[in-house]
Parts: structure tokens; C-alpha cells; sequence
């Protein structure tokens, strides 16, 4: 494999066992990962420091930045051995999510394009030790990136050492995906040239040297992906329901025939929307998003779309070994770009994406909570939505109008804590049906969701609660504050927030 | 007059009173206003048809569009009248607002640069009548623009009638300061050229056309510009934490020693930071902003910036006379852009703007609320704030500690009303002092908050409030539900927030 994924012969000597890498991290550093939603981040070196720590009983305690979620053997081994002070910008592992949740680790969750940003502006800590998952060195040590670019970009630049996972298990097909564009820092930053989502512009590598790196591991070991649940109805539904509008805009030359880029959050509500698209009369479609899942792919291959932008290739276990399979047809069809680009407002607003992405609840003025369970408790984070969400052509949240068999409604008088302001907010979509909420003021929002969007069980006490709300003082945006959470205590204390 | 202002002939016998061109104005028509924070909005017009509707006694319902805030004659006048049934996207009017509030406006508080998109997309109903103010019209029967230039561009491109308010108490020598780049929708949107913020990208006319220009009024009305409070204690406090911020950012390597291009809401915190810059060390300051008010003047005047882009020059009247005694000096200092350029997220994020806007209250987590005092009534709107406190390099928001004679804290537990979220606000001034929340997690944000930016009225109770919060429940952003709007329905209740 040496010479293949090694091309410096300089480098060989730096090559060494996940155990003896793992020695580079000590006690109070800041650790930036490669990796964005369980795919392209380090494995055997984080779990072999997990390892280490856990078996000398000692106390570590580091500070973690990644692109988004990574795997479970750093966000899982790392939260399980007590390793994680600090996090951000984004996470999803359940063994960490219970730390971050029990007040154990504090969690910064972040708009992820702000999360580059805040590195290269000097606001972050800077980062001591890269851990960077690697196709390939090349001859001058410059890292070719494998299935995720995220923020490794940002990381080699301000780190002070990188530890090169070389994985094998990625083949070197991959080679050639990444599109590696590095924005300079205000005052002299320069225009993104990106005018199409298929635009190449920057480098297939990113850029490190032979200095920085400081220890290279071998691995073969794979993403640990998480399979898709199946389409259910209610997603079913909601995808009809996207179609449906997306014809409506059509029809009124509001959109292209073949719509605006996509950009789609992960989940399996977004996998039905895609999947929809497949057996839609759409073509010719295209996507500038952050992640790819299984749907995605099923978009180039169905022939619906031809060109996707992305930051990070998350598929299945199952779909990922079919992508590798057919990874020719995919390879020019696919390009990596960093999140600080694939996230970017300038290219968003540009491009006029469609946003697509999923909220925890909303209320009935178009507030949207994509993070917090009743007020407080962390879910995942806000992610990427917030970068397309306010500068996409289109922004549209979906959720299922119940969870909890029924006992939370999703739609509710006020949320208990807002990710996407009325502003932004501007299409919701529910097994129920579609609220267009643009060119409304809030009462009429109010009405187009309840009428739209609600579930029948809850729809009077929606009604009753904002007719109740409308007769009891300043009418723009009417609330009774006493009982704008009410539904939320409610649930806590009797675990429905049915009366 | 004529031929300096009117530079077509064909165009004299389009020439009326006021009284005869509101005439073009129907019931259920929607009106596109030119103006920007009053300044560089029709006037002789809107008061003729106020006054037509008044003396007819017939009703009339119409849709009113407008760049910001007009002036009286046209919110007021209108307002009073009840003419309007609808209002986007800003406004501060009391009359007006007074109706809003009262549920017979609809009201939609929008994202200024989205009303732009909202308008170009076909989102919004097209615009029946534009009303714009001009300076001159050319010989093709393009606009000159006068004081602001704010969403006119675009309702005279999606009008189907324009009628030119040529207004003689501007001088002509203002010709020349517009700069008028017109976007492309997606997907055929090119990135807009500007690196620098005094860039010139556009034309010095606005593009309409002999055809559209359905009548010509001739007008010497000033604007009613409103005089500004002096500078109070609390807004010379807040200056000086935040010059002090700066200086720490800059010892840091942060920022430029020139600062980045500096946004600035209006009002008289706004002012006092603009003041106290022009009594600093700072130099080679620039200005990417929306409102020029006299201040920003000043920091021309005073020598320490020497280019400002903006969409409106909006000064006091004692302010706005000056500027005229001087507009040689002032002339090649500012650009004056449409409000999709001067509040654009691709121009916000790659120059880096330090965005510096008002609050209204905040919470311990940094969410802000700019517009509804306590939850339901609309204050004025969330204006330009929103494109540039998410895109921008670094977002300041500001606030007096109290409110009404110490019975009302700015910081809250919660906020009654989101239109910043966790994600955007970054800094947090008071005249208590400053909470840098980047970098931070949550309950690291609460205590920097209390400790460093909340009155010491109210530090115990919100302290209290955090730490049985911490008590209560899931820990990442400790609530205790049934207490979190408690602050705002005691206020309702006994005239104060004090227990």
C-alpha cells in the first residue's frame, strides 16, 4: 500500500500503531477530528486513547471540534471514558448526548459554517492535535481527504501537529472528489466563484505539508454508518405533501421546471422527500447540501439528478458498499467541498437553495425548535440548517404534527425555544399538509398552520388557545404568557400534553 | 426646473397636482413606497390621497410596501386614515403602530434584504403603483434617486405603474452618490462584484423607462427626519465597553487595527459607540450599514473614516442641513446602494461586518428579542439586524440593563419573543459591562451574562433562577418551564419585574 497512499518516502518513518499516536494527546488540548456526520473521521487512533485512559484510570479531559457528528468510536468511546470537556459545533451519539444532558460536557452547538469562522478568526482555541482520516498522502504531505471534508481543511491549517489516519478500507477511486476552496480571512476575502453546483475550484488535496504531520496510522477499519429506518407513512405523506408544493411554484413560474438546488437535511423524512423525487416528473435536478444519504444517491442513480455539492458522503453500511460498487458512475458526479463552502450564506443566496430540514416543534407564528426537548434538553443541534435557512430562495421545515404516540403535539402555542425565527421560517409541512407561511403576518400564519398543519386532536385547543390569546391584549403576534408553555409543563408533569 | 430635473421632454404633459396622481391609487391595490428610515419617501402624494379618503368617507384598503420606515405622511397619514391593510417590512410609526397592535394592520416584520427576494421571486403580490422619490428623471425616463434608495429598484421593476415625486429640496447635487447594482433571481444570479465598501458596481439611475412613468408631481417637502436624544450615561457606558472590546480584539490579532466594516442600528446607543469612535484612537474606519445617521456623519467629518456604504441618509433635520452645506465633502464619501446589495448575507459574511443593533430584552442563553415587548406587541420590526448579525464577522448587541425606571430588566430568563437565536448573538453589551459568548456553551454564556451585563437589581433573581434551573432538569440550557416567562406576567400583572 506504501507507495500508493504514501507518496513521500520521507514519511514512512512517521508511520506508527493508533496506540503510539494516541501518546500525541495529553491532558487539556483541543482536538480537531476530520469527519461530518459519521463519515471520513479518525477511528483507531481515538479509540485506542480511549483505551489508554480508561485502562491507566487517570483523568483526561480535551476539548473536541469536529465538522458535525462523527462515529461512536470518538464521540461514544471518548464521552464513555469521560475524555470530553468541551464539543461543538455538532453531535448526535446517544452516550454523549446523556453527558452533554447530565451537565458533564459543555456542548457548543453552532451554525457550522460559523464553526470554520470562528477558527480562522482566532475566536476558537486553537488546535493542538488534528486528527485527519486520509485516502492518501501525496508527495509534498498534502492530506487527500476521504469520504467527508467538514472542517479538516481549518484544523490542519491551525493545528499545531496532524495524525494521519491512512484508511484503507476507503478505496483510491475516491481520489479526485474533494474540491478544496480556502477562503482568507476579512478584509481580503475574495468572491466564492461558484455560479453552478457542479463548479470546480479549488484543490483535489488539502493542503498540510510534510512538517505538520506527526504521526501516520494505518486502518481498514469502516464508518460506522447508521442504517436508514424505513419509509414509514407519515413521512410518505409529508413527501407528497413537498411534491405537491414544489408543483405549485412550478406552475406559478415561481420555480424552474427543474426547481432550485436542493439542500436536505438527513433523516427519514428527508430520505422520502428524495425518494419522491424519484418517481416524480422532475429532472435535471441538482443539490448543494452538507450531507449525502442513501436518497441522494438513488437521485443520480435514477437519473433525476446529475450533479450533487456536498460535504460529507453518510450513507448506509448497505448503500455505501452499492456506492463504492459503482463508484465510477458516481465519481463526477459527486464533488467535496469544506463546510465553510458547502454551508456558505454567500453561495446559499446565490444559488437560491431550497432548504429543506426538520424540526423538533413549532409554534403557531412559524417559530421552529430543531434542538431542545421541552426547553432544555439537548437533542442533536442545529447543524447546517440555520447557514441555508436564512439565505436559501426557500426555506421549508417539516416534522410528523404528533410524537410520542400522540402525547406531544408538534405544533404548539409558543416553542420552548427557538432555532429559526418566524423570519426565517417561511413553508411547513406535516403529514397534514403545507402552511405557506411568506407574505403572512403572524395571525394569518396562525391560521394557515392550525388550518394546514395541526392533527386533528389538536387543532380546538390550538384554535381556543389562540382565539383566547387574540382577546387578551396586543394583537400582532397574540400570546397569553402565562400559558405559552403550558402544554410543555403539562407533558413533564403528566406526560401528555392532552388536557 | 424643468429641464434640469425633467431631462425629457415627452415627460411634461405627464406633470399633475397630487391630488390628481393619487387618483392612480385604488382599493386593494398594493403600493410600492420608495424611502428608507424617513428619508427619500414620497410625500405629497400619500397626503393627498389620506386627505381625498378622509373627505370622501369612503373606504379604502390597500397593501403598502415600502424599502423601511417612512415618514409621517405616508405611515402616519395613512394609518390614520385606515387605509392600510396590510404593511411590510419595517416600520416605527406610532400611529401605525398603534393600529397593528390593535389587530387592524396586518403587519409582516421582515428580514429587509428577504422583502427584496419576496418581491423579485413572486412571493409577494406584484406592485400595482410605485411611489418614488426623485431627484431627476433622465432622458430614457430612469430614476435619480435622492436620500435612499432602499427596495425602489424593485418596485419599479415589478410595477406596472410609477409615479416620480421630483422633489426640489434635494439638490441635485446629490446626483451621483447612488449606485445601482441589480441582481439576477436563480438560477442565473452572478456573485456580486464588491470586495471593498467603496466599490462603485452599478449605475447612478435607477431603471424605469418613459413608459411606466405614469404622472410626475412636483414637490419641496422635507423629509421628517426625527431629532435624536442626546447621548445619555447608559449609551456613553455601552460606548466605552464596547470600544474596549474592540481594543481587546484588536490586542488580540482579531481584528484589523482599522476595525472590519462597521454596521450600526439606529437609535442613540448607536450613535454614542459612532461619537466615542470619533474620540478614539481608531482610524481608517469604513461603514457597511444601512442608516447614515448624523454620527456616522461625524466619523466622515471627523476624519477618522473616509467611505461609508449605506442604503439611506437619514439624519436629524438640524443634521441633514449641515450635510447639505457640505455635500462637496460628503459626496464622494458615500455610496448609496439598494437595500439587497447594503444588507446582503454574500457581502455581509465576506467583509467581515462587525454588526452592532439594538435589543430589546435578552435572555441568560443569549437568545435576543429586538421587537415585541412582552411577547405580543410589535415595538418597530427586526429591520437590517437579522442580515447582518447571522453573516457578519463579529454581532454586537446592545441594551440598557432596565427599563422603565428599573421595572423592567433586559435580561430575562427568557425572552419573551426570538428574533436572534443562541446561534447569532456573539457579544452582549450593557452599561454594566460585556459578555463575549463565543466559544461558550450555554451555561458558561449564563454566567457571563449575569455576572458581567445584568444590573445588580437583578443579578440575585436571575442567579436564583439559573441555579435551581441547574436543579431542575436536563442541564444543557436549564429551564425551569413554568417559571421562564414569570419575569414578563409579574411585569403584566404588578407594573414591575421586582418580586
Amino acid at each position: 500500500m506504501r507507495n500508493d497512499r504514501i507518496r513521500n518516502k520521507e514519511l514512512f518513518n512517521k508511520m506508527m500503531s493508533a496506540e503510539e499516536a494516541s501518546n500525541l494527546i495529553k491532558d487539556g488540548m483541543v482536538i480537531g477530528a476530520s469527519g461530518f456526520t459519521p463519515s471520513g473521521y479518525p477511528k483507531a487512533v481515538p479509540l485506542a486513547l480511549a483505551e489508554r485512559v480508561k485502562k491507566s484510570g487517570k483523568k483526561m479531559k480535551i476539548t473536541l471540534y469536529s465538522g458535525a457528528s462523527l462515529g461512536p468510536e470518538v464521540d461514544g468511546a471518548w464521552g464513555e471514558a469521560g475524555i470530553i470537556a468541551k464539543r461543538l459545533p455538532y453531535q448526535t451519539n446517544a452516550e454523549l448526548r446523556k453527558e452533554i444532558n447530565a451537565g458533564n460536557v459543555e456542548y457548543l452547538d453552532m451554525h457550522l459554517s460559523h464553526s470554520t469562522q470562528y477558527l480562522n478568526y482566532g475566536v476558537l482555541p486553537k488546535v493542538d492535535v488534528a486528527i485527519i482520516e486520509a485516502l492518501a498522502i501525496t508527495e509534498d504531505g498534502h492530506i487527500i481527504p476521504t469520504t467527508a471534508i467538514g472542517n479538516a481543511p481549518a484544523f490542519i491549517k491551525n493545528a499545531d501537529k496532524v495524525i494521519v489516519e491512512v484508511n484503507t478500507a476507503k478505496p483510491m477511486e475516491l481520489e479526485g472528489m474533494a474540491d478544496i476552496y480556502i477562503h482568507e480571512n476579512p478584509p481580503c476575502r475574495k468572491p466564492i466563484p461558484l455560479t453552478e453546483v457542479g463548479q470546480r475550484i479549488g484543490t483535489t488535496y488539502i493542503e498540510c505539508g510534510l512538517d505538520k504531520i506527526a504521526a501516520i496510522v494505518e486502518t481498514d477499519m469502516k464508518d460506522k454508518a447508521r442504517s436508514l429506518a424505513p419509509t414509514d407513512e407519515v413521512a410518505r405523506k409529508i413527501s407528497e405533501n413537498i411534491l405537491k408544493f414544489f408543483r405549485k411554484e412550478v406552475e406559478l413560474g415561481r420555480l424552474p421546471k427543474n426547481l432550485l438546488p436542493l439542500q436536505s437535511g438527513v433523516g427519514s423524512v428527508a430520505n422520502a422527500v428524495l425518494y419522491g423525487l424519484c418517481d416524480s416528473e422532475f429532472e435535471n435536478l441538482t443539490c448543494y447540501t452538507e450531507v449525502v444519504q442513501d436518497s441522494m444517491l438513488e437521485l443520480l442513480r435514477c437519473g433525476k439528478s446529475n450533479l450533487i455539492s456536498t460535504t460529507s458522503i453518510s450513507a448506509s453500511p448497505e448503500g455505501f458498499e452499492k456506492f463504492l460498487e459503482e463508484i465510477d458512475f458516481f465519481k463526477n458526479k459527486i464533488i467535496l467541498r469544506p463546510q465553510e463552502i458547502s454551508n456558505n450564506p454567500e453561495v446559499a443566496r446565490r444559488l437560491g437553495i431550497i432548504a429543506m430540514n426538520t424540526a423538533l416543534e413549532m409554534d403557531i407564528y412559524g417559530n421552529v425548535n430543531s434542538t431542545h426537548v421541552m426547553g432544555s434538553k439537548m437533542m442533536n443541534g442545529i447543524g447546517g440548517s440555520g447557514d441555508f435557512a436564512r439565505n436559501g430562495a426557500i426555506t421549508i421545515f417539516t416534522t410528523a404534527s404528533t410524537a410520542k404516540n400522540g402525547d406531544i403535539s408538534s405544533i404548539v402555542p409558543m416553542v420552548s425555544h427557538v432555532d429559526h425565527t418566524e423570519h426565517d421560517v417561511m413553508v411547513i409541512v406535516t403529514e397534514q399538509g403545507v402552511a405557506d407561511l411568506r407574505g403572512k403576518s403572524p395571525k394569518e400564519r396562525a391560521l394557515e398552520i392550525i388550518n394546514n398543519c395541526v392533527h386533528p386532536d389538536y387543532k380546538p385547543m390550538l384554535l381556543d388557545y389562540y382565539n383566547r390569546a387574540l382577546e387578551n391584549g396586543a394583537k400582532h403576534t397574540p400570546h397569553i404568557l402565562d400559558e405559552a408553555l403550558l402544554w410543555h409543563s403539562r407533558f413533564q408533569k403528566t406526560g401528555t400534553m392532552k388536557k
